[in-house]
C-alpha cells in the first residue's frame, strides 16, 4: 500500500480510537456529584461535593484533546491479538491518565513553568497550583484503579502484569526519573548517549508500556513482548527527534504549546547536536528499524508500522 | 490486662514493627546507583545516575521517622490471620509510601506550606519544590508496584484486591479528595458533619485500607472486612480528634511539626466546635466503640484494641 492510502487508513483508525478513548475517559473520571459509577435509581445530589473541584481539574486535564497516541498503540497492539476493544481501551485509558498527570505536574511553575498546553491554559493556570498537584495525584492513582478492575481482564495475573509494567514505566526508574534527569541536567550540555537515555526514561518508558499492553492482554509470549519493546524503543526515539524538530520548525498555533523553548534555554537536543538534516535522517532510519522488529507479525502489524511513519511526519 | 502492661505490650510491638517497616522501605526504595534490586555480581556504577536526586528525596521523605501507625495496623490485622510477616510488611510499606507521598505534596508551598515535619525540614525545603513534586509522584507509583509484585502474595486476585483498596482510599474519591475539600473549605467554617466527612476522606480512608489489608491477605470474609471497616472508621475519627487536641495542647518540639496552625487559621475542628473536654470524651467513646466491632475476633484482636487506646493517649 502506498503512503497516501496508508496515511488515510491510519488517520481514520486514530480518529476512531481517539473518540473511543474520550468516551472511556469520560466514563472513568469522577464527575461533579462525586459518583464514579452513577446508579440510575439513586437521586443525583443537588450540589456537587466540595472536593468536586479536583474532579473538574482532572477532567480538564484529560478530556477534549490530544492525539491519544499512547492509547492508540495499546489498541493497535491489542488488535493483533483479537483482544476485546473495551479491555484495550481501559489499558489505553490508564496510560493516557498517566500521560496527562505527568503533563499537569511538569507544567507547574516549579517544574517547566508552562502556561499553554494543547492550545489551552495549563491546569494550574485554569485552576490553581494546589488543585493541579492534587489533580495529577488523582489521575495517577486512578490509572492503577482502572487496571486492577476485573473489567480490564478477567485474569488477575494479567491485570497485575499491566500494573507492574505501568508502574515501572511511570515511576522513579522510568518517567519520573526522566523528568528529574531533565531538571538536574539543565545547567550542562548532554551528549548524544545521555540524551538518548534521558528520552528513554522521560518518554520512551510509557511508549514501552503502550506497545506491550495489548500483547499482555492477549497473552503474548516473552519473545513477542521483546520484539514489541525493540519496536517501541525505536519508535520512542523517533518520536522525540520529531518533537525536537517541531520545537524548532513548528508553529505555536499548530503545535498548541510554546515552541522554541529548548533553543531559548540553550538545551542540547538531538537536533542541536546532529543538525536538522542528520536528525531527520536519523528519525527516518529509526522508523525503518522499528518496523523491522515486527516481521514476525507480518501484515497484522501494518498499523503499528504506519504509526511509526506518522510520528515523524506529524505537524503537531 | 491493665492499661500499663497493655501499653507496654503495644509499644514493644509497635517499635518492633516500625523497625521491620524501616528495613522493608530501605529495601524497596531505589538508591543512588539506580538499581532497585542490586545484583551482587554486577559492578556498582562509580557515579550515581543524574536522576538519583529523586531517589534521595524519596528516601528522605520515607526513612528514619514516623510512628508507622498505618503499617502497624496492617501487620496487626495480618497477624490475626497468620499471614507471613514479609507479606504484611509489603502491604504495610505500600500504605506508608502513600502516606509519605501525601505529606510531601501537602507540605508544598502551594498547599499547606509547611517547613517542618517530624522535626526535620520538609522535603521541598531540604531539596526543592520540583524534586518534592517528583518524589511524591515516585512514592505513589512505587506503592502500586510493590503491591502488584508476587512477593506480596502468590494469588494475583489478592494483589489486585489490595491495589483496588489502596487506589480507592488514596484517590480523588478518598485522600486526594479530602485534601481538596480541606483547601476548598478554607474560607468557611464547617459544621460537625462536614468535618467528619472531610476527615474520613483525608485520613480515614487510608486507615480503612490499613485495617483491611491484613485481612485481605488472609482471605477474610466480607463480614470480617465489614467489621474491620467499622473499627477503622471509629479509629480514624478518634485519631483525628487526638490530632486536633495535640494541635492545641501539644509542644512543637515533641510533636515535631508546627502546632496551633488550625487555631491561627481560624479553622473549625472537632475541638473548636465541641470544646476540649467534650472532644476528649468523644474520642474516648469512639475508641470503645471501635473495639466493640472486633468482638468476633475475641483476644486475637487485643493489639488492635490497644492501638485504638494508644491513638488518643499519644503525645506526638
Amino acid at each position: 500500500m502506498g503512503a497516501g492510502p496508508a496515511l488515510n487508513r491510519l488517520q481514520a483508525a486514530m480518529s476512531e480510537t481517539a473518540q473511543a478513548v474520550e468516551t472511556m475517559l469520560e466514563h472513568l473520571l469522577p464527575s461533579g456529584n462525586g459518583s464514579q459509577s452513577p446508579v440510575p435509581e439513586a437521586p443525583v445530589p443537588e450540589a456537587p461535593v466540595p472536593e468536586a473541584r479536583v474532579y473538574e481539574a482532572m477532567r480538564y486535564a484529560c478530556l477534549g484533546g490530544g492525539k491519544r497516541l499512547r492509547p492508540f498503540l495499546v489498541v493497535a497492539g491489542a488488535d493483533m491479538y483479537g483482544v476485546p476493544r473495551d479491555r484495550a481501551l481501559r489499558a489505553g485509558a490508564a496510560v493516557e491518565l498517566v500521560h496527562c498527570y505527568s503533563l499537569v505536574h511538569d507544567d507547574l511553575p516549579a517544574m517547566d513553568d508552562d502556561e499553554l498546553r494543547r492550545g489551552r491554559p495549563t491546569t494550574h493556570i485554569r485552576f490553581d497550583e494546589a488543585t493541579a498537584v492534587l489533580a495529577g495525584d488523582g489521575l495517577l492513582t486512578l490509572a492503577f484503579e482502572v487496571l486492577a478492575d476485573p473489567a480490564t481482564h478477567d485474569d488477575p495475573a494479567i491485570r497485575c502484569a499491566l500494573i507492574t509494567a505501568l508502574a515501572r514505566a511511570a515511576g522513579a526508574q522510568g518517567m519520573v526519573g526522566g523528568q528529574m534527569f531533565d531538571l538536574a541536567a539543565e545547567d550542562r550540555a548532554l551528549d548524544l548517549d545521555e540524551i538518548s537515555r534521558l528520552q528513554n526514561l522521560k518518554t520512551g518508558q510509557l511508549f514501552n508500556y503502550s506497545c506491550a499492553a495489548g500483547a499482555i492482554l492477549g497473552g503474548a509470549s516473552k519473545e513477542e513482548l521483546d520484539a514489541l519493546t525493540l519496536y517501541s524503543q525505536d519508535l520512542g526515539l523517533a518520536f522525540q527527534i520529531a518533537d525536537d524538530l517541531l520545537d524548532i520548525e513548528g508553529n505555536e498555533y499548530e503545535v498548541g504549546k510554546k515552541v522554541g523553548k529548548d533553543a531559548d534555554a540553550g538545551k542540547a537536543t538531538f537536533v542541536s547536536i546532529l543538525g536538522v538534516e542528520a536528525a531527520r535522517n536519523k528519525a527516518t532510519q529509526l522508523v525503518e528499524q522499528a518496523s523491522s522488529h515486527l516481521e514476525f507479525y507480518s501484515e497484522r502489524a501494518d498499523l503499528l508500522r504506519d504509526v511509526a511513519r506518522f510520528v515523524i511526519e506529524r505537524r503537531t
